[in-house]
């Protein structure tokens, strides 16, 4: 491997104390992902996944297993003994692999999940047109205190003297006003050469990364500041309330994007969509709608309220009515689905059928125009065009020990509360009667009925009420 | 026809280009209707329809058709050229139809939704008692840089001197506060005299309506101003996210009206009330219900959350659970729904009935005190009073070319899993056992079976199992 | 009965006109429970209920009967002629039930529900190291037009010089910063010798309270004021609109005191959580769910959009899918429900079963392992452990007098569309054939099967197509 001339490490090797959680910090999740994966796909923006360094430690299995199909590199930090030590981990893992370190390393944490690949970018840029040995983000937050402070030579000036916490700031720094992200980008070997001088004479007993910063300055090396105007894409959530606001900001920006398209979204605030969904102009989403993964929704097709749809693929002009879960299913044009259609994995709804309340679907194919109202569970099915499915009809697909398949031809009727007990096929233009069970394949043009012939007992009611309590009112 | 002394022409000819969707501005909805019919809702109540002047050009078929119900004329404008133009076909209009023109003439925007009939004749009644040539309506935003500015003579007097675009503002201008709104009386005969002098020579190449009031300034007629504090009623949309934000906001003022009358609605700024619905004190509405059309719901009811409520009429005492769906329904006192119960057009629920979880109603009344509690589905039904319908009950009312009925008389038992094959009657007290398909009526109190007898083989698990392969667990 | 030392009077008999409203307004709710509840909740925290006296009187009754479990005492105001009235009520219930007055009585109002015990006693204290004859709770809003101000001596003096409506205020008193909050705390024996002294010249000819302050300064004795900075505590809601806000406050309240326990509640604003539900670390709460009353949930649970939960117990890494509706439920470890489940009293789930869409549950036992995943109601049932229940079974458990019981035991396979006439029990092992009405008991490892044979007429289509019009499309 040639040596990278950049690489990004990301530190995911904390705990997160204060979120009260048994899962890792950077395994919780907004806008419908890990915030490391948030990071991750932001890093992968500017440099390949080969250069990217996610170092673990607290759970490190469950975070490499979360982050493991980004194609990213992992380097383990197998105790937590702070910012400088995590860093030193992965240059001991240059080491021991016989890697060559990158010519700069862009440092960040993975908890910073509205972080964008413009602001990753742009400091790379930055450090590498000032030629710095450490480049510092910094940004200005409405107030200050609390934050380790970045000082300036001149406020115009890019070098930085020094970074400084908060309690030891001078009553005349007080009000400095920029402060130090967290991000940093580095010359490897300006970095790499001070990292063994870092020391743990802190509160906290930990090597502090902050800390190259002085000795840099203090050998006369380069070091600046870049101050970014969003501050949201530097802020890490160090709670689950701060977590929840970073998730709605994330949720609304998605939605604006896609008003900004034409798509009408009423309540956006209200509504859960993916940053990946797409959604074609003049579609209408109703309040509280979920539109989650990879879905693609086509143009002018409503979305009423309550509905939720993963992963799947609706053409123009669907009409979802309230309350629908669709789940990996496709749906063709001007198809009708709900109130309370369940389209489960491998539905695939034809061109303007239609599929009503109280329905599930399942590994299940319906034909142009059919109809399957009421009621019904379909699985493993495939059904022609033009099928009437009455209300109640089941198809057993599962005899408690393999699944088998429903073949219903083009033009069938079934009646209602027929079961279809598979595998079975009911060949184009056949007729089942309704409450009949099905059990053998009926031809073309058949009439099936498998039911018993009714028997009436009169004045039935009469002589039971003689035998029998009054009955519940 | 006599001449009108005062009309109004609203301006619906647009494409709104910015909003990225191929449907006219104007008819984009919020509050559940088109915004051009909220504009023309607030004109009727100042105008009789015949007097009030829809300009219609992009889409004029569509917007015609959508506003044809309320009465008023329309006005083609077959190429958008300018509000200028759009005037000019107004009297040209006037013209080819031998009509005289109104005494005087109020202008609007037809993408003006939160307008109301007050400051409609407010503007009417100001420009008459002021005897002027042209009225501006004008209003103070927070930040009125951008708009076009309305100049006093002096701050106090009504007169205007001009109207000032932002680009062409004086220094000393810069912080003119009163913006024009672009709605606008006008003298008829003062206006018509002066459109034909309109010129295009502006970079959008347009007949701006604006101009005239520089003309009839400088031709020393009376132009004044009249400000409104209410600057969210003159407020246009031009963007999605400006549209959503006018729905929440037409949203809210219907809840908190609501709820000034008694009506407890938590979390207002999640329900969808049109502004038509009514709702009597001490009903309680939990969060996130829609209440749609002409719904009329009496005291004492509470309607839980998701549950979406159109064109029905509820009385007292109504409980309608979780997630029920009702479209064109009407419900006795104290009667009981859902949750998840879908009742579709022409569905009467009695008195004290119950209609349960998974149970869609159509077409049918169901009488006093009655219950379907489970999975069931009625259509095409009239069911007496005092009857209990079981679990899964089917009525199969469409053979694949009918609809036919059901007819149930009162203190009927209807087993669980019946199927009801219409048409069908089951008289007065009559009985059906569970599982039982009903092909022919049923007297009263008789007890009508239809379903095979129980067949069972012993120890069949033991010997299957050594044909099969081991269950699924 | 000793002489208690202290105890709270809670004025409840109030009707609250203003909310347009039959009930009382202390009966309103928010964060699911009656205003008055709210501040008895806080009063106990503080004293024991026998020395709490509500003050009852419009619809005293309902109140009455809706604080009764809480074991505090009612004293009826017959007539409402103003706070000093109720007290002068008070006073004559102690004298004609020969009760000892306490030393120290705290007023408080029924409708104020953000009241925290740490508040209460607070003032308790205050009072009580005071040796004040009354001390008078105060805030500091932002605008204090409109409220009773309270002057003290001197800014930092504790000492009350009086207490002065609005419309009184004196030119330079109208910027006096601090309002009464018409909480009080008195010397009891202080108080009762003021109260026949009380006068009606006022607008509304009531008997005020507030009266007493000046006669007990003119009289010399210690009148202080204790100023809280919780405004949000003392305050009333007057209008429905206000209550509303003050619900959404204590909403938010529980649901960010969950967050801080680890939880994660994403759009916790739309969630409804009662105050007294509990939920364990890394359990994900989606939006628009609502947990109510004494409902508990464990840990690594998921609980999906719209679901609604009250009153039921779930254990850890239970995951309910979105539209659930569990009421009094109890579901084992690792069990996964709906979409779309409703599970009613008396339900319990076991470890690991399945309850799937549009299965109702209502006083069932469901073994480990089990699954009943489509379109069935399961009611009066005792079912082992993993037992297959097919779609749309169906346990006829009422026959129109009696309910009874289905039992079935391990490793039952139950095919689809399957009915099951109670009482009936189907042993381990045992298997029942699709669509089969089952009345009989099926002995361990038997098949049972209870339908009809399937007859088959060919060509049926082409010859019914002859006599009948074409089949709708």
């Amino acid at each position: 491997m040639n040596t990278p001339t950049f690489a990004i490490a990301i530190m995911a090797a904390g705990k997160g104390t204060r979120l009260k959680s048994k899962r890792p910090k950077v395994l919780h999740e907004i806008g419908g992902k890990a915030l490391l994966l948030h990071v991750i796909a932001a890093a992968r923006q500017v440099v390949p996944e080969e250069n990217i360094y996610v170092i673990v430690g607290h759970e490190a299995e469950k975070v490499k297993a979360a982050a493991a199909h980004t194609g990213v590199q992992f380097v383990l930090q197998a105790e937590q003994r702070g910012t400088g030590h995590a860093i030193q981990c992965v240059k001991a893992h240059f080491a021991s692999n016989g890697l060559a370190a990158p010519e700069d390393l862009l440092v960040l944490s993975g908890d910073v999940p509205l972080i964008t690949p413009e602001l990753i970018s742009g400091i790379r840029n930055f450090h590498l047109a000032e030629q710095a040995a450490m480049t510092i983000l910094t940004a200005v937050p409405p107030d200050p205190t609390g934050y380790g402070r970045v000082l300036r030579k001149t406020p115009d000036s890019p070098e930085v003297t020094a970074i400084v916490e908060q309690k030891s700031l001078a009553a005349e720094q007080l009000s400095a006003p920029e402060i130090n992200s967290g991000i940093y980008a580095f010359r490897t070997a300006a970095l790499f050469a001070h990292l063994d001088l870092l020391k743990t004479d802190n509160p906290h007993g930990e090597y502090y990364l902050t800390d190259v910063a002085a000795m840099l300055v203090s050998d006369g090396a380069r070091v600046v500041a870049l101050s970014t105007a969003n501050l949201q894409e530097v802020l890490g959530a160090n709670t689950i309330t701060e977590m929840m606001e970073l998730d709605a900001a994330l949720r609304l920006k998605t939605a604006r994007k896609l008003m900004a398209q034409g798509v009408t979204i009423f309540r956006p605030e209200t509504c859960t969509i993916d940053a990946e969904v797409t959604v074609e102009a003049d579609t209408v989403i109703e309040p509280f709608v979920q539109l989650l993964g990879a879905t693609r929704i086509g143009a002018d097709c409503r979305i009423r309220s309550y509905s939720v749809i993963q992963d799947s693929k609706l053409e123009d002009g669907v009409l979802v009515r309230h309350g629908c879960v669709l789940d990996n299913a496709s749906i063709g044009e001007g198809a009708l689905l709900g109130p309370y259609a369940h389209l489960r994995p491998e539905s695939e709804i034809g061109e303007g059928a239609h599929i009503g309340n109280f329905v599930e679907t399942k590994n299940a194919r319906i034909g142009k125009g059919s109809k399957a109202n009421h009621l019904t569970y379909l699985g493993n099915a495939e059904i022609g065009s033009g099928v009437n499915i009455g209300a109640g009809v089941i198809t057993c697909n599962y005899d408690g020990v393999h699944k088998h398949k429903t073949t219903i031809g083009d033009r069938v009727f079934v009646g209602s509360d027929s079961t279809l007990v598979a595998p079975v096929t009911l060949a184009d233009g056949s007729y089942v009667a309704a409450a009949s069970c099905i059990t053998e394949d009926v031809p073309a043009g058949a009439l099936a009925l498998g039911r018993a012939r009714q028997v009436t007992k009169e004045d039935w009611a009469g002589s039971r009420r003689e035998k029998q309590a009054p009955r519940k009112s």
